[in-house]
């Protein structure tokens, strides 16, 4: 517990001052004033983010969360549960959609056992943080104790510490794996906003109409036998979240409070951010959200939030896939203001 | 023009008998069918112009075309028309959006003199291809003779087929660079599309309400003195479009008929590619919509023409800077295709 109130108590909301200085050195480079659109937004929170005028993001992390969930027994989910295992399997062998996106934008992926319902063989590239075999069955009981969230948000912040103190985290980008958990995420949205079970929830890997009715009675029955308070983040983790969704939270909140961008995925990792956001609401000025996701809901807790996706790809595999390939587009922003000539030293004309 | 009309008789339609195929590897992949959204639908596209399974996209071109307008003298532009050789000097040097932008994504940045309107002093890796010295004021002549848009067509075509047997084309990004092209472009896209002048008209580098008023009334006379006849690419071309305009429409056209898939810009570029499609339907199935750029009417084209755009981030600085950022995530979907496990292999269970 002191680890989470520490790293709470040192997070500062991003430095908007800083928006002026970046918006001038942009308007200084060689292009129409405003033209690059979107990618001067970024450039500037990430001016705000880093507090200097040329931000190089460095080495680039995605860490892949993976968790079980206990709702599984009620049919929420289109997949078996042992695709968890067998999927944190496939991301350390380099064959799932995050590692060959991961490649493509040169970033780094740490992938880590939080809450999976077996054991997975050990691999001198799977980080070990299991905080439990799965979470409980959130249709009937809490998901974990709260001493077990509390544990959750704080394996995230020792992950996050640990890879920035070794090889350095420039940027960091969310990702999951549990089978079942867009049903928690619905859950904890829902929760938190307190917009409705329906208009949140979506068909996660793919399951049909008749299930999607069930899979939103089933969030319905996890919010009025748990009575998460939506004031509480660690409250609302413990009885309706999950171990990877608790960990996703504490990596949102330690990278903010060593002042380095995160990237946040789709929906699981929305809710995750979500949970960080009641914890210290200014996090929210470190966060990007990377994209619209295919998930139905994910754009109605976006709004409500007032966080607009840089992609819109229609995607909705989770792992990170969303925030790896933003990730890129972000870059790309911070090296426009490092890298572009100025009118003054391109000896180009300004405005008529 | 021999040149041109051999280009055209050799684009084939993309063969649509590879989507089914393409589907097939993609849902064996360790995915949720239909999770990576249109990062499947690129795939599919890819795999039809190529005609292999696992296509790789090798050496990345954007192509930016340079050339001047007669009608700024009508005061359509923000800037004045000293920039377009300024720019292309910075394109050479380096320091333009267009050139961070391809260092991030790896891709090389070809620049080439269709029709500026001054001598740009010679540069090893400037391409002269001038056509002309800027061309009419569409507001009250053509803008070129009938000769000079079928050359400034083949100039585009020979750029291709040059650099495409000396240094091999993968993937093909357009650019362009010249003050006041958004006026031709409008005016373009308005004679084919039959759109009014003021739907699919916008600010460009950026006017006011007055000025655009003023610039819609120009392209309403433009349309007016000149008549083009919209079936007739070649005829729009020279009326009222532009030298790099048809640069492009001659890069997309090679690039088709030569299967290699084309990334297009933003407005410019999509008036150069509609005129190819009046020259050749069937290049359609080669491009790619990179974005949707934040000029007034693109939009409108867009939709008419059933082409989706890759990326919304707001941009409207032309050069090949939507292209580019969207290569990038259409070669992350060919890597998805070539590099990622399936079920099989990776020991993934399948849905329930």
């Amino acid at each position: 517990m002191e680890k989470l109130k520490d790293v709470i108590a040192r997070i500062e909301p991003i430095e908007e001052s800083w928006f002026e200085v970046a918006q001038k050195d942009l308007d200084a480079l060689t292009k129409p004033p405003g033209s690059l659109g979107r990618l001067e937004e970024i450039a500037r929170r990430l001016v705000a983010i880093r507090r200097e005028r040329k931000p190089c993001l460095g080495r680039k992390v995605i860490f892949v969360m993976a968790g079980d969930h206990g709702v599984v027994a009620e049919g929420v989910s289109a997949f078996p549960q042992e695709v968890t295992p067998q999927m944190v399997q496939n991301f350390l062998n380099g064959g799932a959609a995050i590692n060959v996106l991961a490649r493509h934008v040169r970033a780094e992926v740490v992938v880590a056992d939080i809450g999976v319902a077996s054991d997975i063989a050990p691999h001198p590239r799977l980080v070990l943080k299991k905080i439990g075999y799965g979470t409980g069955n959130i249709a009937r009981e809490h998901a974990m104790r709260r001493d077990q969230a509390v544990a959750s948000l704080e394996a995230g912040i020792e992950l996050f510490e640990s890879e920035a103190q070794t090889r350095g985290v420039g940027i960091l980008g969310t990702g999951d794996m549990g089978i079942g958990n867009t049903t928690p995420s619905s859950a904890i949205i829902s929760a938190i906003t307190g917009q409705s079970p329906e208009e949140v929830t979506g068909r996660g890997t793919g399951i049909d109409d008749e299930q999607l009715a069930h899979k939103v009675r089933i969030i319905e029955q996890a919010l009025r036998v748990n009575q998460p308070d939506p004031k509480d983040g660690v409250d609302v983790l413990a009885k309706v979240g999950g171990f990877e969704i608790g960990a996703i939270a504490g990596l949102v909140l330690a990278a903010a409070s060593q002042r380095v961008p995160v990237v946040v995925d789709g929906f699981i990792s929305t809710a995750g951010a979500l949970i960080a956001t009641t914890l210290q609401p200014s996090v929210s000025g470190y966060l990007f959200a990377a994209h619209r996701s295919a998930e139905a809901g994910h754009k109605a807790v976006l709004d409500r939030m007032g966080w607009r996706p840089i992609l819109d790809l229609e995607m909705r595999l989770g792992e990170g896939t969303g925030a790896i390939l933003a990730m890129g587009i972000i870059e790309a922003a911070a090296k426009i203001l490092a890298e572009m000539a100025t009118f003054e030293n391109a000896g180009v004309s300004g405005k008529i």
